[in-house]
């Protein structure tokens, strides 16, 4: 065997922690950035992730009622226009088409040409256009409530891109629904936020504060937006996800309106609520280590990699039989409602060199099989949330009989582990000063580490918005689950019922 | 119950087959037309359909080695410039973005701003931008084969476009693999071409002739193009999915080269195969009568739906309950491979409207129960291969236990009929003369109906691809399966060893 590398992934999270996360993301292989600017390429195993997270939210929408459609990926100019807000906050960053033809120019090359006469703004978020429809299609109350998802490509040209984090281009789902009532589209805002932090919590793993924005971070033409935030193993904040309620704003500039069973003509009340690849990043970002990728199983494109270790044509023989046959019972066991998903590698690579490619890609458990597990009927486990070194004999079917077991361990023991970081780093802060203190790093050379997130009394207004930015710190909400604890503004002494969390963010 | 109207869609297929299409589409809600020029919206119950599609293709594509990943949606212009037949494929139909962003103009509105160094093209087809991927990905044979589908939004700027037919942006996968050898790339070529008709026959239940273009048909770069050709109800046909062997043209644009087992550096050969959306719009065409969409079971949303029907809240309360155990048990039935997708329609219209609802849409089988079904235990069965008309009385229990035979059934029922209608139409033919007739309107108020598929021997040259044009027919293919049976070309009197198709064509 190759001697281990005492860290397969260099620089170490201590070391910086940004760098770490690139390196995690070329030594599993998830992406690559692409020769078009700001834009990434999903290779298989990153895919592989982010398909597994589409299969289980796809799921959970239509468990709430919603059904999936699709709408055009380009908006004419005029329709984003119409929601003042709404275009104030895409208008500074997308991508345009202005023409739908190329020609030889005059130099040889290729030139723009058949000019457009609206120019068409690639879909930074599809409010617009979903609305544009939905107006034709609501006329009267039994036409409500409208339930839809999609699943797309938006594009904001973001001028700082950092993968799967901040691209731009991104992939997500958007869900866009209309109510004939207030309530019903605050109940949907609401049911949404839970069912993302269902998922983060529970598939990936990643513990969540469920909470509303201040207004100055909601959505532009929201009347409210709400999130989950996680923390990363650098105490910074990641949104993860996010639900807006949008009131009337948008009905409004659409003209979204329905005859009631009253008879009276009433605007429709609309939510959106998304989540992008963005998770991606934040799924590395919270379990991984400084030898690679950890991926929940629930996630995991692959839950056991069989490694056939053998030195002679003899020994192979015999191995891969009893490979071939441990693979067949694995794939009988089920795990999550579905067969164990597992992978031989059979590759001509040493044991060393392969053992560490699937560490450093996060595959949950790992099984090395030599002759002499043959002759004994036992198998070499190692879990990758053990150091590489914690590997055990086990007879093969205890093993088997055992594995579903052993990835729900793994599963919980990665939420636990993230929630204790989270609370460990998380302190109520009542002292301007205290929390200057929290927020300084804690030494020179680490410019990354700092207390964690503060849980402040602030008022939502202007000023603390403004005494925020000049502390380099964000709003990240205020959680809406626990009892209200009123307490006096840090920054304007007002009266306010509940905390925020304040912290750095990506 | 309402009287039955006589056809649910008015045009019928034989009054104007062009405006029925569009009216199955209208009646089963399948799409519409958006404010964005050549932009469908899918809404849901066409969506559906693409889903089911999409996931029985994924597998397929699994199932033959392949992985799936994401490319960007941009394009630099230089990258489409690399490949000369490519660009001239291309390039005049293809959204430029010149901008970045949108800034107030003159006149108050916004204006395009923040022009780009180099114009991006939002992707036609991605051979080019994911070939410089595979460029960096590939340096020893070792690499190879690289074996990888995307499924994504193209957009090509077509004049006339047609709702799933021919759109400016739509949905497809496309395959893109490379490898060492000639002969490895020329199998993957074929295999695709052989899982898209498997698809085609098995799952759509739309026959269809598997062969290779003329020249003047190929993909623009392409060394070799097969495709699968189907026969509409007008007889026209539909290119449904094509499997491009790209040679080693566009590795040679861009450099995709490898360094072979023997240490000489060799240019890899590459495939690329795709199906979009269009499927869709030839499943519609293919099964669908005067009453409106017909589905294959095995594509179907939903197979069943259950339709209640009660006139007293006490009529109510016993049939719902009855509704319910039968919902239940067809639910737990299995129907290929995976439980039966039932739905109950209880919504507050009348029991004609209703059905006629579920008619349009294609569901394959409807249930109604009424009082008097839930007294003898039995329901009244409706299956959309049928005339509205033909419906029958079955014991509950017989039903149930028939449900998986039954949906078999029908969809084996749909493959054969669409299949005698290409037989019906489709002939040799050895002259010129002959040729003509075949392609002659039966009536001059039938623009449409003429003869069908025309098998003639044809050579593969320039003078062939301009007398057809002056005929205003198109060369579909020339079939890979069966015996060769040479002959001499019907415009140059050229000796060629296999018939070509000859058709009307969408």
């Amino acid at each position: 065997m190759a001697k281990a590398p005492k860290n397969a992934i260099s620089p170490t999270r201590e070391a910086d922690y940004p760098e770490w996360y690139q390196q995690v993301i070329k030594a599993a292989d998830l992406a690559e950035v692409s020769p078009v600017r700001g834009c990434m390429v999903i290779k298989p195993w990153g895919w592989g992730i982010w398909e597994n997270m589409q299969k289980v939210l796809d799921g959970m929408f239509k468990d709430t009622g919603h059904e999936n459609a699709y709408f055009p990926l380009f908006i004419p100019m005029s329709f984003l226009e119409k929601e003042a807000e709404h275009v104030e906050g895409f208008a500074k960053e997308c991508a345009v088409v202005t023409h739908h033809r190329l020609e030889p120019g005059p130099d040889g090359g290729l030139v723009p040409a058949g000019k457009l006469d609206e120019p068409l703004i690639v879909r930074p978020t599809s409010e617009t256009i979903i609305g544009a429809m939905y107006a034709k299609w609501v006329q009267s109350y039994r036409d409500l409530p409208i339930l839809i998802n999609q699943w797309a490509n938006v594009v904001r040209w973001e001028l700082r891109t950092r993968m799967f984090l901040r691209t731009a281009e991104f992939l997500w789902q958007e869900g866009h629904t209309a109510h004939a009532t207030k309530e019903e589209a605050l109940f949907e805002t609401r049911q949404m936020l839970d069912v993302y932090a269902d998922f983060a919590e529970n598939y990936m793993a990643m513990p969540v504060i469920k909470g509303e924005k201040p207004s100055w971070e909601r959505f532009p033409g929201a009347d409210m937006t709400v999130s989950i935030e996680a923390m990363m193993q650098d105490r910074k904040a990641l949104q993860a996800g996010t639900s807006h309620f949008l009131g009337q704003n948008f009905s409004k500039a659409q003209e979204i309106k329905f005859q009631s069973a009253e008879g009276t003509e009433e605007f429709a009340w609309t939510t959106s609520w998304g989540v992008s690849t963005r998770l991606v990043g934040g799924l590395i970002m919270t379990h991984s280590d400084d030898d690679g990728l950890v991926v929940p199983p629930r996630l995991a494109p692959k839950h056991v990699v069989i490694l056939p270790i053998y030195r002679s044509d003899e020994e192979k023989a015999a191995v891969l039989a009893f490979c071939d046959d441990l693979e067949a019972k694995l794939k009988a066991q089920s795990y999550d409602g579905a067969p164990v998903r597992v992978i031989m590698d059979d590759r001509d690579l040493r044991g060393g060199e392969k053992t560490w490619y699937h560490i450093k890609r996060g595959v949950p458990i790992r099984v090395e099989v030599g002759p002499r597990d043959v002759a004994s009927g036992s198998v070499f486990v190692g879990r990758r949330d053990q150091t590489p070194k914690d590997k055990q004999g086990i007879p093969v079917d205890q093993f088997v009989s055992e594995v579903a077991a052993t990835l729900t361990e793994i599963q919980n023991g990665l939420f636990e582990k993230a929630k204790k970081l989270r609370e460990d780093n998380s302190r109520k802060i009542d002292s301007l000063e205290e929390l200057k203190k929290w927020f300084t790093p804690k030494s020179d050379d680490k410019p990354e580490i700092h207390g964690g997130f503060a849980h402040v009394h602030c008022a939502d207004v202007k000023e603390v918005e403004e005494e925020l930015k000049k502390l380099k710190l964000t709003a990240r909400c205020i959680p809406v689950d626990g009892d209200e604890e009123p307490g006096k503004c840090l920054f304007t002494g007002q009266e306010v019922s509940r905390r925020m969390v304040i912290a750095k963010a990506y």
